[in-house]
């Protein structure tokens, strides 16, 4: 069973330490041969970030992502660059705060507020790769939460342990929380309005 | 002109990163296609650690290496699991404190003491990849110099930033003062002892 699983923002997103953290979770703590990537043109300088894994129970023949099973983009401009890439009937993951004009995708697409987590309710902006792999575990069942945790605990420095920690339980609870986004219907509730609204204009 | 760089060493030598910082620099700021990539099986926990780096002035095609023109072995394990594929003709960098059994290859063969200059010069163990970048950058002239250093500037945290500076300028000094290895040549005059006497054991 072949699995792909792209990684898509801007640079200083952390998209490419995202997707070593899955890989590594993956091959070290739930038993796949995988492959992680990350292909770079010369215009990189400023643009997007985009990384790969391949999860397999063999060993990974081709070494390149062509069609995601489940994609995961961080801002507008990489929905709007990778989205066609993604396989039909895959899963799209992004965030309502940094991408705010969704359309309708062959795919369950879920569009969480992460960023706002990070930023408003952990205060450590950087642990937003980290919340994003804690919604992908809470959506995907391939790599369990556990192996991941394991990862961040040997990876992430001591003093931002625990909110790495509890960006990763933040994002979980999201995904936990979350109905998959349909064309024209409010898409999540704020984090700050919880209980009160819904509320579909993309700042949540 | 595709070029294949293969890294292999140990999970804690920073194998990895030293190719993703290897690879940003040579798209970044010398203008190549680069595609960077390392495969986990599941006996990965344990063992030996080999990213990949392939530089093209066009877009990268098949991604993935498969005789590397240049090769680092940053331990003996490594050495003897990758060193077979080196490409005939091509370069093998290896450490000589830390890889004691050199052998004979079509290559141009450099050992240098990378390991003992950052534990008992600069004092920063986790610093060997970067030294490890200077003596690669001293070798090969496809990413210059500046490009790695300025990769270094943006990803390490600044309180190790001059120590992780100074170590790649070390490794920079090592490869120029290096001649190439060869089969019953004593192969490095070691730290403690240099311009006393030269000293093939594989300690030096």
């Amino acid at each position: 069973m072949r699995k792909e699983i792209m990684f898509a923002g801007s640079g200083g997103q952390g998209v490419i330490t995202a997707s070593i953290i899955y890989a590594e979770a993956a091959a070290l703590y739930a038993g796949f041969h995988v492959v992680q990537s990350q292909a770079y043109g010369p215009e990189a300088r400023g643009g997007t970030s985009n990384a790969h894994v391949i999860l397999n129970d063999i060993e990974v023949g081709y070494p390149k992502v062509t069609q995601p099973h489940v994609m995961v983009c961080l801002n507008q401009e990489a929905l709007d660059k990778f989205g066609d890439k993604l396989r039909p009937g895959g899963l799209l993951l992004t965030d309502c705060g940094l991408a705010h004009s969704l359309r309708q995708f062959d795919a369950r697409v879920y569009c969480l507020p992460m960023y706002e987590v990070v930023t408003q309710e952990i205060r450590l902006p950087i642990a937003f790769n980290i919340c994003v792999l804690g919604a992908l575990a809470g959506l995907v069942p391939d790599v369990q939460p556990d192996a991941l945790r394991e990862v961040l605990r040997r990876r992430v420095p001591a003093r931002h342990l625990d909110k790495n920690l509890l960006a990763f339980e933040r994002g979980m609870a999201l995904a936990a929380g979350a109905e998959p986004w349909r064309a024209g219907v409010p898409r999540h509730v704020s984090l700050g309005a919880r209980g009160e609204g819904l509320n579909g204009n993309g700042k949540g």
